[in-house]
């Protein structure tokens, strides 16, 4: 750790470190949409333009806070193009590929701490709902209906069931079963969720 | 505590206590069905009968052992009987109203207890396997089947998903929602799981 001789902070990793910690407590307290990059970098006692030096956009800056195992903004528009008849296979099939590969260590460790405490479990809930369910039913073109709200949290549901059982709990033949197995059988799930019949 | 004079454990708040440790460690161990109440009566160092006086069956030891805020053989056999094709919403509804009880305060604790040890995994996915998932198959005449456990669990990945959701990260509208629009949404995936085609 590297400390200016005036005793502020300096140097890259301290830094960073600072800007992570006034991003986690701003968007758990605040939510996303009304945490700003100016505040956060007040409380971190750096200038705005440094977090977007080191982290982007707000967008990048929560997921770093948040490590999250993945982008969302990369992974999603693939997901979400394409024929909507089929986008709860290919949301399926592009979330089990994170989580089985090396970064759903990741992921399992977020989905413990979230559980344990409130204020992370408000930070994951903040996160999955403003960066990932939202574009869902934006790119649907469904985010204005009444129960867009509901659909978007039935997907999460069975999308954190299916983290829980197969990676967490290892409940078998789930932890164990190929990918095209759970995605042929889940899929219909997700889809009806997103477009179908709920109600 | 209680502590006779030959040192020994007497005293019932004592002895449960040592039973139920004995009892933990052989079903996480060794599974339920080898499992045996001579040996946990070994371990904890009283009479097999005193297990019996105290606890019951094998069954009902488990679910104290575990905590679960629930008893299987009380809840499942009202929601397992009737229309099979209506056995998705039986399930649902009967886990839903435990949860929504005092007794998921319990429950709650005994999920963030199984994400965060491997320990507490093992003996929890023991309980859901022998105690909930394969009563239900049963039941349904399809515990033979090639595919029994595929179904099984994912019924247990949509339940956990559910109450990871609606009880443990609060995720809204589900958090809130009343039992009915949940029931309404899901029992058909829970069906489709039991009944229909996964494959």
């Amino acid at each position: 750790m590297v400390v200016g001789r005036t005793g502020r902070r300096s140097g890259s990793p301290d830094t960073r470190g600072a800007i992570l910690d006034a991003a986690r407590q701003a968007f758990a307290e605040r939510g996303f949409d009304r945490a700003s990059m100016r505040a956060i970098a007040t409380t971190a006692g750096v200038d705005p333009s440094l977090i977007h030096h080191y982290f982007g956009t707000k967008e990048q800056l929560f997921q770093a806070a948040l490590e999250f195992p993945m982008n969302p903004q990369e992974l999603l528009p693939q997901a979400l193009s394409g024929d909507p008849d089929q986008v709860g296979e290919r949301l399926l099939a592009a979330g089990l590929a994170v989580w089985d590969s090396p970064a759903g260590v990741a992921g399992a460790a977020l989905m413990r701490s979230a559980m344990s405490s409130e204020w992370s479990a408000a930070l994951l809930r903040e996160f999955v709902t403003t960066q990932v369910l939202r574009r869902v039913l934006v790119s649907l073109g469904i985010d204005r209906s009444p129960e867009a709200d509901l659909r978007a949290a039935l997907v999460a549901s069975q999308i954190a069931g299916l983290i829980m059982t197969r990676y967490l709990l290892k409940l078998e033949p789930l932890a164990s079963a190929p990918r095209e197995v759970i995605i042929t059988a889940v899929a219909p799930t997700i889809q009806r969720y997103l477009t179908g019949p709920i109600a």
